[in-house]
């Protein structure tokens, strides 16, 4: 299997360096030669869409994707629109930014019927395929690891994202696949394979045994029990050779220098994906 | 939906009341009108399998499942074959106690090929299964919530479970499906369907919001997210008409009296399942 011999992949998700704003995130990009960034909307209104523009194009950073749209399910017609319109405005933001992917987390359940939720999602996201065509942004449905079913995502596997993309058939419309979500999953590999054509964004991010917080709690890339590199290898073979973002919800990292988890994922990036 | 009117279906799973050793729990079934009891293993040892066989037998009470078997994957052939040779004894226990089913919690890999680790636990109950079917003791595998995939089981979906069972092809191989574990599933009603005869127990258990503890943290029945009738009804449909063990590890129900735990899970069991 081959290792990457450089960092042309490579992007630091702002997740992973959550005490950054999004100007010190690109200056600890651009000093660790690192080309990209994803970039989280609380970040992006601190700054404002207009310095956040001219502070990616004079780094000459590529903008790996907005983090994050969705939350899609809700108990009214009303807050179901509120939702969609502020997705409107994601997309409207992904454009400026030219980001590669407008990253959707799709919402839990307002009640416990999961399945209207999921209905839910696939009638906003076919709403705001045609906004999102109009600008050229791409959207990507995350499935998220099912410990969040409940809180965070009601799409929780591969498969079901496939098949939500599916139904809605729009070449704006696709996955976004993150190792700490799906690397359980023993269909992944058959689901990465049918997924060619449609990744719009990979993230990763290690699996801790014990994994010491529900939210908290992911790990840095080879600290945990997840293969990258199969992984990797896949998603390539299915035609994605774009970014590759590292994406590491943890105190422990957050509490860490950023100058230092830059350097520490350079490495791991190179040793492990 | 029809609700039930009677506890004949329900079960006390032993881990629902940690504190009390096994006459303990037989005497409480008996006092709340349960008439099944799930029982684990570190249970029997403590008080012996003549003295359980009779407690069981005195109180009257069926054996719903023993808790459990599993643990395949290690990273030697002799550890591996030594967690056989245990498995076979839990197998005699079963069998001792005419249990309706071994649950098999089939266990983490021992590094990081969660693909090799399924394949020993294939080879595994392969093996188990001629010496189950001497005894007459039948094989549930029981896929485990994807958070426990590096800890507890790498089976993690009833799809990949009934698939496992499928490849085995023994009439004493099955699934023991847990509505804690397999609530968030997209695809959970058509699974259960192609389950159909391969059911050899239900455990049920809610999912809280949010999560107190990723090990300790699983809900009273209507205490969370899960809607259990429908999923109740479809098992039914299934042709899976035996005890509903209500199993839940919980250090806040740990620390209730025994009876009023009880009490408490009559009572849901007759509003929610």
């Amino acid at each position: 299997m081959e290792p990457f011999t450089d960092l042309s992949c490579l992007s630091l998700n702002q997740a992973t360096t959550q005490r950054w704003s999004l100007r010190e995130a690109v200056d600890g990009c651009a000093r660790a030669g690192i080309p990209a960034i994803g970039i989280w909307r609380d970040k992006l209104a601190e700054s404002g869409i207009g310095t956040a523009r001219r502070l990616v194009r004079d780094a000459g950073l590529r903008v790996s994707s907005l983090c994050r749209g969705g939350m899609f399910p809700a108990a009214t017609a009303a807050e179901r629109q509120a939702r969609i319109d502020d997705n409107r405005r994601a997309i409207d933001d992904a454009a400026a930014l030219a980001a590669d992917v407008l990253v959707l987390v799709c919402g839990p359940a307002p009640d416990k019927d999961i399945q209207a939720a999921r209905a839910m999602v696939a009638d906003a996201i076919e709403q705001l395929a045609p906004y999102a065509a109009e600008r050229g942004v791409r959207l990507g449905i995350e499935p998220l690891h099912p410990m969040y079913a409940a809180e965070r995502s009601v799409i929780t596997t591969l498969a079901e994202a496939l098949n939500l993309a599916g139904r809605i058939a729009s070449p704006q419309v696709g996955v976004v696949i993150d190792t700490y979500h799906v690397w359980w999953d023993p269909y992944l590999f058959e689901q990465i394979r049918r997924a060619s054509g449609l990744i719009f964004g990979f993230h990763i991010g290690d699996w801790l045994v014990p994994t010491p917080h529900l939210l908290l709690g992911r790990g840095m890339i080879g600290d945990g029990v997840i293969e990258f590199r199969p992984i990797r290898l896949a998603i390539d073979a299915a035609g994605y050779h774009g970014p590759i973002e590292v994406e590491i919800f943890n105190q422990a990292i957050w509490d860490m220098p950023g100058d230092a988890v830059l350097e520490l994922m350079r490495a791991r990036y190179l040793e492990y994906v």
